[in-house]
C-alpha cells in the first residue's frame, strides 16, 4: 500500500466545506482542518502511486475552493 | 488565558480596511498594519484554543480581502 | 483532546533517527518519515495546548537532529 | 516614534533564552516565545529607523541563537 | 534620505506593465522586470519611511496587476 | 547554447492542459507534470538568454491556467 | 517506471560538488547544476517508488554538502 | 550587457562584512546590506551570464557567511 499526507491550502474560509467533501472519498484514513500555513490535512492510504496521483490530481483537485496541494509520501526505511 | 499573534495576508491594497474591520472584534488587543511578507499582524487575546479558532476562521476568514492567515500562538515555558 | 500534526525538517539523513525516537513519546499517534518539504510528520494527540507545548518545545526540540517544527492544530468547527 | 515587529527563528529549543535576552532591551514593549514558522515575536518601539535597525543588526544579531529576523514595520496610513 | 528595494509579485504576464507606470513615479531611482521568485524590482530614494509608505501603500498597491509587494529598507550601519 | 529548468504553479486542476500547450513550443525539450509544490516542469534549451526570456515570458506567460514561472537556468562550471 | 525530478539546496559554494558525486549514481538520467533557489536538479527515472526513496534518503542523503532535498514525482495523467 | 540583482542570505549579524567584501569586486554596480528576507542586495552589470554564474559561483560563494544566493537576471522586453 501506499501512503501519503496531503498538506492543503484553501481560499479564506473554505476549509471546512473542501474537508467534508473529502472525507467521503475512497482511500481517505482521516482529514483534518488545522491551523498553520495550510488549512486541511488528509491522511490516505491507496494501493498505488497512479492511484494516489488519481486521488490528488482528478478528484482532490476538481473540488472548488482549493487552491494548493502539497503530496508528502510515507517512507518506508 | 490563550494568546495569540494572527499574521494576515491581505489583498493587495486592502490591508487598512481589513485593519479597521478586525479593531471592532472581541479578542483583540492590538492589529496593525505592517510592511514585509505580510500585510496585517493583530495581538489576540481570548479564554480557549476553541474561541481563538473561533475568531480567526469564523470571524476574521469572513472578512472581504485577506487572503491568508497563519496563527502563532503565545508559548508559555 | 487537543489534537495536532507537527511537521519537522531534519538535519539531512537524519529523518529515521528522528522518527524513531519521537515513536515512542506519550501522546504520539503516529509519526512517518515523508518525502516533500518536511521530513517527518506526526499526529499527536494530548489534553491541552500546554501539553502540547511541553511535548514540542522540550521533548521533541531536545532530540538531536530536528531544525524545525511547525504545530498545525487541528480545528473543530 | 517608531514601531515594529520583529519575527525571529532561532536554532531548536534556544526560544526560551533568546526571548529572556530580548525582554531585557530598551526599546521592547512585549516579546513572546511561540508556535509556528517563527520561534519569537518581538513588538519594539524606538525613535527612528536607525534606532530600529540598530536595536535589530547591533543588538539582536549577536545574541547567540538566533538564525533569521524578519523586520514588519507598523505602517500609519 | 531613506532608499528601499521593493521586490514585486504581479500578475503572471504583467509585469511589463507594472513596470512601465513604476517608472513614472516620484522617489524611483529605478525598476526592472525581473526573472525568479519577483517580476519587477524597484529601487526608490525618498525623504522619510512615511513617504516610503506611502509610495507603496498609496501608490504603488493601486496599481492594477500586482498581487504582492515586499520592501527591504536599505540599512546604513 | 542556454538551457534551463521552468518551475511553474499553474491554478489548481490545470496541470495538463499546461503542460500539453508548452509541448508544442519551440525550444522546449521536455516538460512533466509533476507532485510537489511545482505542477509542471520544463526542461527547455534556446540560442540566448533573450531567447529564453522570450519563451517564458511572451509565450509561457499567456498560456491560460499559469500563476507564477520560476526559471533555473543551468550552470557550465 | 517512476520518474522524478530531485531539487536540492546544498551548502553554499558546493553545488558543482554535489553535481558530479550525483551525476554516477545509477538511476540518474541527467544532474545539472542550476540559479535560483535550488542549487542542483536531477532527473532520475528507476523501477519503483520504493528505489526512489532510496536513491534519495540513502545515496544523496549521505553525501556530504546537501542541506535539502524536494522531490517532485512526475505524474501520468 | 546582462544586469541581474543577486538576493543574499547571510549568516545573522554578517551582512555588514559580506556587503563590504562583494563592493570590490569588478561588475558589482551597487551593494546594500537590508531588511527584510534578504541581508544584502547586489546590483550587477557584466558581460555574459557565464560572467554572471563566475562572478556569484565562483566569486561571492567563496566568501565566508554568505549562506544562499538568489540570481534575478533583469529582463528585457
Amino acid at each position: 500500500m501506499v501512503q501519503a499526507y496531503i498538506l492543503i491550502q484553501t481560499e479564506v474560509g473554505r476549509a471546512r466545506e473542501v474537508a467534508s467533501v473529502i472525507r467521503e472519498m475512497p482511500g481517505v484514513l482521516r482529514v483534518d482542518a488545522v491551523t498553520g500555513p495550510y488549512d486541511v490535512i488528509v491522511l490516505s492510504e491507496v494501493h498505488s502511486v497512479d492511484e494516489l496521483d488519481q486521488l490528488v490530481l482528478s478528484k482532490m483537485h476538481v473540488i472548488g475552493g482549493i487552491q494548493r496541494t502539497l503530496t508528502c509520501s510515507v517512507v518506508h526505511f
